[in-house]
């Protein structure tokens, strides 16, 4: 703590605050901000004026009104003000245009041709950016771009390391991505990348099925498989931003060899590519294949329902260990992992009762993501908008 | 932040900050703790003064004067103001006073009969403070008392479940031992009960060789195996206190039935069954036995050899698993499996390269532990100095 905070210091981190609760949780009363934030009306009224000076919130008579007397006024986020969400995937690549207060006001998508070398995608994201960008009116402001971006640390399958702090380590290829990608983007400024399993965990912890959960692991699956895991209520990065690479948790030291040149990681036992070969249809590959597969299995095809059962054992058998480790409330799974963990989901369960320490499963619940598929999306416009809720005023001039 | 803290609690702050930075550096001059706490000399002064009141520091000219004018008064931590600390581990039981900086003052030791449920070692631990108590003279104070307990969800063999947390969960057998123990100790006062990797890792952190690294997975081995996790610099403790089950990870779906009811949990390949059963003397148990092997080894013996390979094997294999979740900067090898990871470094090491992506493992560094096997037991009387220290003048009438 050191010295006392100057008043000024304490307006800044109130502003913060106000305009995060806002951000989460829409529109809100003064009397419910009074009462959330542990400040007095006139502090409220204060800091509200700052904002909307500030044109980042608006404030408005309430439509309802339960009771008598003079209503409080409302306060909600201005979503002229935007990030622009970058999703690079697999298979696809996705952007949005998202308002502070975490509404999608435009959203694009392109497909990404197999292989294609993240630092290709630069062209195509900015192309989309673009269009998005003629098709705003009025005076909406950009606070930014965030990235999500999948797999970080695989080379081998041609996939870029990006690391989410560049400082953390050498990393040139996500250099080289962030230098193409600001330089194409031009005005529409400050660039922050993360990885697409780490901002999913983080909205939904957030805003989506883990509220209020301090400890959560956020499963990406496609053809391979990526974890965002919560601690404490902090994000795991480990020491270069590493962390999370549960796909390659050796499961089955007999399995098969792995793009990594290990064998027997978790992600060849449950990703795409070994659900679609138990299936018979290993010629196939993507989203669509997988969601082939789960429907003809609960069709009642059996080598479908022996490919969902042989995946669903082992998604069991690594959530079981992760349990082991972390004892989190809520494992969620995403990306095809999501079509897979429904049609599943008992099996899932019991296999993980059979690995998990009782005391570390008993309060473990599993979800699909409250935000779907956006919440990569979401969480990517909240990298953009994480400089502005940390200081409104300093980052209000953009 | 809400409102700015008062005078009083940005003294109350300083304090504890000036008290916990002398308990962990010891004797420290008001010159360098003026530079080290970003405080001007006559706050320095007065916080000092107050601290000396409350008979927390004391503060003396030094004897080495490295150049001329006034030398700068040292200011160093009182150990007349002390903890006990209590160490429960699989075949022994460990008390020791500690003094306020981390000195080790007085030490006992007990055995601990094989199975001795946990409630029954609160007469033993009750009967070395005892002796420790009566041994103590002058105006010695204590803080209260910090227990390390070995192993925490495994009920099957004997092991009592000890929340670290008690609101955390129902854990009716660690609050009978926590009744029991509180009692016995009487006027011992205040009883903080954690996890004995987790207070190792802790204290490896703050004052062993982790000092520094935000990072790190502390492993203690004996007849199971359990880790201390600290990631983002806090501790990885899971929604009910019961994060850090490594043993309990599965390595081999088709190995060795686990005292859990799973098998090929990663204890049962690199635990003390395993070594002593793979060096033909699975007659034997404890630490002693494993020494007897990892010497043996070291002197020639092939089947000594091929135990230690085998488990070295295993090793490597889960610490590459590790580090591809968390991404550590520090491994550290406690209990027996200290001496495993000297007699196989090498082999541990190339195992894990093979398992871990580069960017998980390429700052990964091995480790034993610094303060040796006092790491627990200094843990645990950290847990009863983090009140003092936290706001020393409000705990210091004790």
């Amino acid at each position: 703590m050191r010295a006392a905070p100057s008043p000024e210091e304490v307006r800044r981190n109130n502003l913060g605050s106000l305009l995060q609760y806002v951000h989460l949780h829409g529109a809100t009363s003064r009397a419910e901000l009074t009462a959330r934030l542990g400040l007095n009306r006139s502090t409220i009224g204060a800091l509200t004026a700052d904002l909307i000076t500030a044109g980042l919130v608006s404030e408005a008579v309430p439509r309802e009104r339960g009771r008598a007397g003079r209503p409080s006024l409302v306060v909600s986020p201005e979503p002229a003000v935007h990030a622009y969400a970058l999703s690079i995937e697999v298979d696809r690549l996705r952007a949005a245009r998202i308002g502070l207060g975490g509404r999608i006001l435009d959203r694009r998508e392109t497909e990404r041709p197999p292989g294609m070398p993240v630092l290709d995608t630069v062209q195509p994201l900015a192309g989309l950016v673009l269009q998005m960008r003629h098709a705003v009116t009025g005076d909406a402001r950009s606070v930014g771009t965030g990235v999500a971006v999948v797999g970080r640390a695989r080379q081998t399958d041609g996939r870029v390391r990006l690391a989410p702090n560049p400082a953390a380590g050498k990393d040139p290829a996500g250099a080289a991505f962030r230098a193409a990608l600001g330089g194409a983007l031009g005005v529409a400024g400050r660039l922050t990348v993360g990885n697409h399993a780490d901002v999913s965990a983080l909205v939904e912890h957030s805003r989506g099925v883990a509220v209020g959960c301090d400890n959560i692991v956020y499963l990406h699956g496609d053809v391979g498989v990526g974890a965002g895991i919560i601690a404490a209520g902090r994000r795991v990065a480990g020491h270069g931003g590493y962390g999370g690479e549960v796909g390659h948790m050796v499961v089955n030291p007999y399995g098969r060899r792995c793009s990594c040149g290990s064998r027997g990681c978790w992600e060849t036992e449950i990703g795409e590519y070994a659900l679609l070969q138990h299936a018979g249809r290993g010629g196939e590959t993507g989203r669509a294949a997988v969601l082939g597969v789960v429907n003809a299995a609960m069709r009642g095809d059996r080598q479908a329902q022996f490919a969902v059962r042989q995946v669903g054992e082992w998604i069991g058998f690594g959530v079981g260990n992760l349990a082991n480790i972390f004892n989190p409330e809520a494992v969620i799974f995403g990306g095809t992992l999501r079509d897979v963990y429904l049609a599943a989901a008992a099996q899932i369960r019991s296999r993980l009762n059979a690995i998990a320490l009782p005391a570390a499963r008993e309060h473990l619940r599993m979800r699909t993501p409250g935000l779907g598929n956006d919440a990569a999306l979401i969480g990517a416009a909240e990298l953009a908008f994480a400089h502005l809720l940390e200081d409104p005023l300093l980052n209000a001039c953009f």
